[in-house]
């Protein structure tokens, strides 16, 4: 009596509408019958009720999923006891599931049908990309003055500084405090990238703004002058080009700046703002409880007011004929990662993902922490992956499973059941095509949350850049800077203090992935074993074997569970063989 | 039965010890007998009781004071019906007295007796001083880079941003914010300074320090490196010496940044400080309650920790041979004014004063807040002005006067009189010579304090630059700088918004005081009405005539209070002339 979604059901994973989909489950001779109880999201009482055929040791079925969208299902068998549920495990995972009692409590498998299967452009696919924080990278003036320090603001002395956030005494932000990277700086460091392997820039809010990180935008059509001009901009987009890179840009789409053309709270701008008056163009994308003092804000941060998610003129603004998406990607941008995608609405997600079609090989990435499969925000079911919307997201889930892993909170057996599950929820080219990451500026950066211990990091490394997804590099980690949660995470690149033992780490580990056995629609074959796991990752032309102990033992590895291996792939002679505490291997052509 | 201490002791004011002073008590026909009660300063029991003679309606005595230091006085009168005290008035200013009932409740006239009347040079006596709080005057690199930024600071993002102080959640000062002012932006300034009419330079704090301040002295041998090195020194003093001016330097001695080469609390210096080991050369300089983390320091500020006052070796390292004041005096300094003189010991200030006596023509000037004749710090009365110590304070209570009297809280004839007092208490070439001053970095701008009202602004200055005393001048006043209490008093000069306005009432009044009859050893006899006051200037060759009405409304001035006016000198014509609101005028050889 069991049933494992990762094997059990073909195909594996996330379908597109109308493929038809077979279901196995295994059964004793006890068994008299067991139904398919398949529930469309949301319509939690009208089940489509599949009987299933007895097939040797398995009930069996077939069913052609004709909407698209999210699916729940589990089995209700009958046996000579009487009758149960079977679901998946408690906790919502895939993989091998469990009994339960009643309807009540069963836990239900997630099966996710879209309309259409994501299409990413190849140079995405091939990414190693670089996430950098503008104003902490680099500053490319000779002479290193900042460029047009904005009013009431605060520079760094030292760009050895640890950031600080200048507040009042009610704690909030008073000044920003700038260091003064720009966008020349990052155009002289391409280089630099280049050598390291990198090959996708993705950067931070470079539009004009008030603060540091520009999330709060003030001009949608300019670029910040703390950063350089157009020029600076073209000269960046062209020397990447050149040098075969790509560029990401942050699109912050749900909010702009209380300091903003279209707001205007602070009157820097020229009237007429929302803020100005009931008869700016800007008005109704604002929604003021009280004008003009009292409105709708991200998170209540006044500095951020919100724009009211169904103005279609704001929809329009930025990704109609002409709008901020035409304009940049117009200049060479070759992707945007929607900045808190999940606060977007669908049409709105739909009408950029439709204006960025007009362009070629462009990517789409969301900001979203969790499982975005199965996300549910504001209420509603969002569906970025079905089809149409987001290509991929950044992958939080995967970072947490990560750290989990090399802090061994969790065990190996167990992440991979989680990565599985992901895997499983997932379109497949977006698990294979996810915005993986350890870390970002908005969490703690990677070596702190491993307390300095470059072992773990190692691991941490390696799993980036050999598991499926795109790996991301926030700027700094491979220099070996630390920091804590925001600020401290957002220190300037040590470029006189290079940690030239994690730079190591991150050349080798980008190195690997060069491997044609890691492209990132080879498949991923886990196993796991007491202390430690491995994977095999395989092409059409090569193989390759990556096996960690992520204990600080030595560890002889026993018996490995293989049930995610097919047999003929297996290794039975890796039992026994023996890791150095922490050891991260990776072989070609295992 | 009246006595004016103003008019009735001759010599006026302070004296000399051994100086023979007259008393003149008026009396009417019942009174039989008067004694002139004169107390040494602390000795409360044992007056010296001196009986005074009748001459006509006076009781006349002379008395020789022996012994330099404070005495105070009042008459013990009989007369037919009995016997009382004649005192100073209650609130202890000088002038004319009031009747007391008994000894208990009189309040005494004060009698300041030098050991010798001060010596102040002769280009102090005629100093036009600038007052410039360094970080915030000038930055004299061509390109406005700051010079050497130091570690964990910030620097404003714009020159015409207002101060601010970067605190923590405890509200201490975490990190020191700098505009970037420097040496060279003094010297590249001092044709504009001439062109004003300064002569002299008054600069807070040069040397090493963390702070912007640099109150917090880390090196007492070393320029900031922000404000630039040595060279810039020699080259600012050779530049104001060629233009004719002199420069003031800010001693600060008694403490030092817990950041110094001498207490090292922050580990920047090389071993050893004091909190580096016992075995510190500097060990003794400080009072550890607790090695090394407790120890005093001034208000309780740990960042200065404070000086034992009684540690001769660090009297010698400041004012010993080859010591601080050695060090830059001999580089050509030409007077020092000292931070809180009231908190340093009279040995120390005896030992200041005589190294400085080495070189010919230099000026020391302490920072004390009260009238610096009679003030009693650390339960001891003070002797910064009897002799061979001070030469002139900074004159904080003409300031309150001042203020007083433009905002009409005081009447005219009150002012006089509190001037009068001060004049009276203060040795006469101190009171000429005292630096007098409308604000500082201490204290709210002026224009500020004024409610920005530049009509009581136009005559608070002609008071500052033609009463007796050394006009200084707060850097950006005379641009209209604003600016409240510490830190915005101490915004960047205005070098692109200079109000042309408030420039022409500076360069009127520094005119002024060019003129003859202001000198500051020329007389001065004020006058009062109801409405306004006024003053004759009378030096050898020339005389000048100041009116001013401090009310908002025309005025025809009506009795005048010719007290303090000899009889040759006064101008009954001036009854009935008429002035225009809150007008000044300053006519010459009235």
């Amino acid at each position: 009596m069991t049933y494992n979604s990762f094997l059990d059901r073909s195909p594996f994973g996330a379908v597109v509408v109308d493929t038809t989909v077979t279901w196995r489950y295994s059964a004793d001779d006890q068994t008299q019958q067991v139904t398919l109880m398949l529930y469309r999201d949301g319509d939690w009482h009208n089940p489509h009720e599949v009987p299933m055929q007895r097939d040797q040791q398995q009930f069996v079925t077939e069913t052609r999923i004709d909407t698209v969208g999210l699916w729940f299902y589990a089995f209700l068998v009958n046996d000579a006891t009487g009758q149960f549920w079977y679901g998946c495990p408690d906790g919502g995972d895939g993989g091998l599931g469990q009994m339960y009692a009643d309807r009540d409590h069963v836990q239900m498998y997630q099966l996710t049908v879209m309309q259409r299967a994501p299409q990413l452009p190849a140079w995405y696919q091939r990414a190693r990309v670089y996430h950098i924080f503008v104003d902490r990278f680099n500053n490319g003036n000779a002479d290193g003055h900042v460029n047009h320090p904005k009013p009431d603001s605060f520079l760094y002395g030292q760009l050895t500084d640890r950031p600080y956030y200048i507040k009042d005494e009610n704690g909030q932000i008073v000044r920003w405090d700038f260091y003064g990277g720009n966008l020349k700086g990052i155009t002289k460091k391409i280089p630099y990238l280049q050598s390291l392997g990198i090959n996708a820039l993705y950067l931070s809010p470079i539009f004009e703004a008030r603060s540091n990180h520009r999330y709060d935008t003030g001009d949608y059509f300019k670029i910040d002058p703390m950063l350089g001009d157009l020029n600076d901009f073209d000269e960046l987009i062209a020397t990447a080009h050149a040098a075969g890179m790509h560029v990401i840009l942050d699109g912050v789409f749900n909010h702009v700046g209380a300091d903003s053309r279209y707001f205007n709270a602070a009157k820097h701008y020229p009237r007429i703002g929302a803020t100005d008056s009931r008869d700016s163009p800007y008005a109704d994308w604002f929604m003021f409880k009280h004008f003009p003092d009292d409105y709708a804000s991200w998170w209540g941060v006044k500095d951020l007011p919100a724009i009211n998610k169904d103005n279609t003129d704001f929809h329009d603004f930025i990704a109609g004929p002409d709008g901020v998406i035409d304009y940049w990607t117009k200049r060479g941008v070759d992707g945007w990662r929607l900045d808190v995608a999940d606060e977007l609405s669908d049409p709105f997600l739909d009408q950029i993902k439709a204006r960025l079609a007009h362009y070629p090989d462009r990517v789409l990435i969301g900001e979203v922490w969790e499982d975005a499969s199965h996300k549910v925000a504001y209420g509603s079911r969002r569906r970025y992956l079905l089809g149409d919307q987001l290509d991929a997201v950044m992958n939080y889930p995967l970072r947490q499973l990560i750290i989990d892993l090399v802090l061994n909170t969790i065990s190996p057996a167990s992440f991979i059941n989680h990565l599985m599950t992901l895997k499983e929820n997932y379109p497949q080219a977006t698990f294979a095509n996810n915005f993986n990451l350890l870390d970002s500026h908005d969490t703690r950066r990677i070596l702190t949350t491993l307390d300095g211990d470059k072992q773990r990091m190692a691991i941490a490394i390696a799993l980036l850049y050999t598991l499926p997804g795109v790996p991301v590099l926030y700027y700094g980690d491979e220099a070996g800077l630390t920091g804590g949660v925001d600020p401290d995470n957002r220190a300037y690149y040590p470029w006189t203090a290079i940690d030239q033992q994690t730079m190591a780490l991150f050349q080798q580990a980008i190195e690997w992935r060069d491997q044609a056995a890691f492209a990132t629609d080879s498949a991923w074959y886990p196993f796991s074993f007491t202390g430690g796991l491995g994977y095999l990752r395989e092409s059409d032309h090569a193989t390759s074997l990556v096996l960690i102990n992520v204990t600080a033992a030595p560890l002889t590895i026993g018996t490995i569970d293989w049930t995610l291996v097919p047999a003929n792939k297996q290794l039975p002679a890796l039992a026994s063989r023996t890791l150095a505490p922490f050891e991260v291997t990776v072989s070609e052509d295992a």
